[in-house]
């Protein structure tokens, strides 16, 4: 199965982190955590790989609801939305699917929370695509 | 599916949170990040759960591996342990178990990568139950 969420920006990294993160505020997710993966990585291994941030983003009614049908489901929280460098002009984004949190731990009520979450992650993802409210990078795009 | 990797000890939150902390150290893991779920709620919902941290863990040459075989393997990062007070003198500690990115995203390195996290994680777990390094803490079980 997948488990991602996923879209392919023409948008140099730091601009797609900025973008993300406005796309998850306009949907009412907090971004709770951030691990720079890379300077993780550069830190504790020294090896080299692109650009990459784990944001751990987190809609608290959401979460709040899964918790009270799931009292474990805080391993699955909060939901990851990983940005990471292609090339100097391409940006991936792989959201965490929230159909994982029903795969794994089931329940109408999770069914529910997932719903909503993935609606709103695909929103985040597609305002990524189609940047309409932010007119300067909609004429960056011609 | 069980998703977590679960254990109950005798002992208040506050204690355990250190000793999971400790333990996960022991067995290589740094804690990447630390959510307070019941502040983070109070805040933003105001409601009240009992005590409860998801800590981040990460131990890096498992997750460079990871992100080696599968690119998108960041969306499944760090490994949460949660720690979540049942009681006063109770708290429950559920890692989520490195059998869920196998699940969801295959592979034989994948499968090696998650084997090695799941004994460490269960030597973490175990950790807890044996605090044999710590006198203080065996002797207070007597």
């Amino acid at each position: 199965m997948s488990y991602t969420m996923s879209t392919t920006v023409k948008m140099p990294f730091p601009a797609t982190v900025t973008a993300v993160r406005d796309a998850l505020a306009e949907q009412g997710f907090g971004v709770l955590t951030e691990i720079d993966l890379q300077a993780t990585l550069k830190t504790k291994l020294d090896v080299d790989i692109a650009p990459q941030v784990i944001l751990g983003a987190c809609r608290p009614p959401l979460a709040y609801a899964a918790l009270l049908a799931d009292p474990a489901v805080g391993a699955l929280l909060p939901c990851n939305v990983v940005v990471r460098s292609i090339s100097e002009s391409t940006t991936t984004v792989d959201a965490l699917d929230p159909d994982v949190m029903v795969t794994l731990a089931g329940g109408d009520t999770l069914r529910e929370v997932a719903t909503e979450a993935k609606q709103r992650l695909a929103a985040v993802l597609d305002a990524l695509q189609h940047p309409l409210a932010d007119p300067q990078t909609t004429s960056r795009e011609q």
